[in-house]
C-alpha cells in the first residue's frame, strides 16, 4: 500500500528484492551462512573463500553444488546450501576463518590487530601495483555502475558492485546483492572462475560505503584502487593505506575525495594547478 | 585528498567515522564479533543479546565489563572485548546461536524455516499490539532521525536508528553506527537496560534498507512497527507480515509504502478518501 499524504492511499503490488540465506560449505562442512540475493551462488561462495584468504587461483577451486538441507533425506534442494569441493591438496579453510582477521595473539581484538591479519593473509601486492586511473573517467563509473544497475530500479534494494579497467575503462563485471559484501564477493568470485586474480589493473566501483570489510576483500583480490559513492570508515582508509590500496570516497557528481595513494588517480594539468591547502580537525587521511 | 574536476585538487583533512571491531563474550566464552563504532558497547552486546533470543528482560542481565585481549595478561585493554554476565540462572547462549534463526531440523537453510525460528524464539506478541501511528506523524520521523544524528553530518559514515513513541511522537534514542544492524541492537540493548522491554506502541525508524535481520530485531524487542527511509527485502516483507509487525519502507517527502499490517498506520479522511486500486507485476505485499 502506497501512502502520499497529498495524494492519497493507493494499493498496488509492489516487486521487492529476494533475500534468501545461503549456507556455504566446504568439503561437506557448514563455514558460514549469509542472507544474499541469489542467482550467483557459486561466485559468491568462490569470492568469499578468496576473501578469506583460502583460496587464490582459480586451480584451487574444484566444484561447486547445490545440496539438500540436513533432514530432507537428499529429496527436497532448497538452492539455499552450496557444497564447495576445493582442488586436491588445497587445505580446507579453519572453522572460524572469518574471525582470523579480527583476532591475533599478540593484542586481542582491535583495529591493529586487523589491518596486520589481512597483511598476513594476502597473497598479492596490491602496492606495487602502478596503475593510473584518470579522475575524468573515474567519475564516469558510479553513473556507468546505476545505468547497468538491473533490479535496482524495480525495486530501490539491492547493493551494486562492478569492475572496471582502468586501461581501457571497460566495465568487466558488474553484481548485485541484498548485502554490499555479497555484491562485492560475486564480483571476485567471477574473477577466480575465470582465471583473471590477481586483479592488477582495475578499478572496483561500489554503491555505498567502505568499510574495512570491503577494502580487506579488494586487498585480497589484488584490487588496487577502490572507489566508493558514499564515505569509508577510519579503518577501511587506515587498511588501505598500510596496504598501498588507492581509496576513494564520496565518488559522486565531478569530485571525489582520495584517502590513500593518490598517485594512481591523474588529474589533468588544468585542474590540479589550482591546488590549494586547507586545515581541518580529525585524522589525516590524505 | 578532494579532487573537483571543475575546481581542482584540495589537500585537506577528513574527519572519518571510527571503526573498530569489537568481541562479544557471556561468561568468557567468545560468541561473536562484529564491526562497529565504539561508545555504546553495554548497549550493543545487550541488544545483540535480545535480537538473538538469549536474554528479554533487563533482570536478566546482570553486567558487563571491558576487558583485555588473549594475550595482554591483562594488562591492557583494548575496550575492542566485551564481556557480559547473565543473571544466575539464566542459560548461557549456544555456540552458534546466530545460526539458529538460518537453520532448522525440517528444511535445511531457507527463508522460510529463518521465519519460523524467529517465530518459535520470539517472547513478545507484536500482533497484539493496537497502537495506531499517524502517517503524518511517521513522515516526520526520517527528518528528525536525520538532524538528531550527532556523527552523520562530519562523516557521511553512520547509518542510524531511533525509537519513536508512536502515541506522543516523542523520540526516546537514537544511536548511530558504521553498522545499521549494530545501531539497531544498541537502541534496543538501551531499552534492555531501562527495563523498557517490551517495546509496545513503539516505532523503530532507520536510515537504511529493511533487510530480514532488521526485521528479526524487531519483533524479538517487540517492537510493532519497523520505518525505513529505504526499500525492504522480500524475506523481511514476509517475515513482517508473520510476525503481525507494520513494516514501512521507501518514507521519505512526505509518503511511504506499507507492505504488512497497514492498520496501524492512520490516514486523514481527506487522503484516504481517494483511495485507488492499481495492479502491477511481482509478489503482493499488501
Amino acid at each position: 500500500m502506497r501512502i502520499a499524504l497529498d495524494d492519497g492511499v493507493v494499493r498496488r503490488v509492489d516487486t521487492l528484492a529476494v533475500e534468501e540465506p545461503l549456507e556455504i560449505r566446504v568439503g561437506g562442512t557448514p563455514l558460514a551462512v549469509t542472507m544474499r540475493t541469489p542467482g550467483a551462488d557459486v561466485e559468491l561462495a568462490a569470492g568469499f573463500l578468496v576473501s578469506e584468504g583460502v583460496i587464490g587461483a582459480g586451480e584451487e577451486f574444484h566444484s561447486a553444488i547445490h545440496c539438500g538441507g540436513p533432514g530432507t533425506g537428499g529429496v527436497e534442494n532448497t538452492y539455499n546450501v552450496l557444497d564447495v569441493t576445493l582442488a586436491p591438496g588445497v587445505p580446507p579453510p579453519a572453522p572460524d576463518v572469518a574471525r582470523a582477521f579480527y583476532t591475533t595473539s599478540s593484542c586481542g581484538v582491535c583495529g591493529k590487530a586487523s589491518i596486520d591479519a589481512v597483511e598476513t593473509v594476502s597473497r598479492y601486492d596490491v602496492a606495487g601495483d602502478d596503475v593510473v586511473v584518470d579522475a575524468a573517467d573515474l567519475v564516469t563509473y558510479p553513473v556507468r555502475l546505476r545505468e547497468r544497475q538491473d533490479v535496482f530500479e524495480k525495486t530501490g534494494g539491492l547493493h551494486a558492485a562492478a569492475l572496471f579497467s582502468a586501461a581501457t575503462g571497460e566495465l568487466l563485471v558488474l553484481r548485485e546483492d541484498v548485502g554490499r559484501h555479497n555484491a562485492v564477493d560475486k564480483v571476485i568470485g567471477w574473477a577466480l572462475l575465470n582465471d583473471r586474480l590477481p586483479l592488477r589493473g582495475t578499478v572496483l566501483q561500489v554503491s555505498g560505503r567502505a568499510s574495512f570489510e570491503l577494502v580487506q576483500k579488494a586487498v585480497m583480490a589484488g584490487i588496487p584502487v577502490l572507489a566508493a559513492v558514499s564515505a569509508p570508515s577510519s579503518l577501511a582508509a587506515e587498511l588501505a593505506e598500510k596496504s598501498g590500496l588507492t581509496l576513494v570516497g564520496f565518488l559522486r557528481g565531478r569530485s571525489m575525495n582520495v584517502y590513500s595513494h593518490p598517485h594512481r588517480v591523474r588529474v589533468e594539468q588544468a585542474a590540479s594547478d589550482d591546488l590549494l591547502v586547507t586545515e581541518g580537525a580529525g585524522h589525516d587521511h590524505r
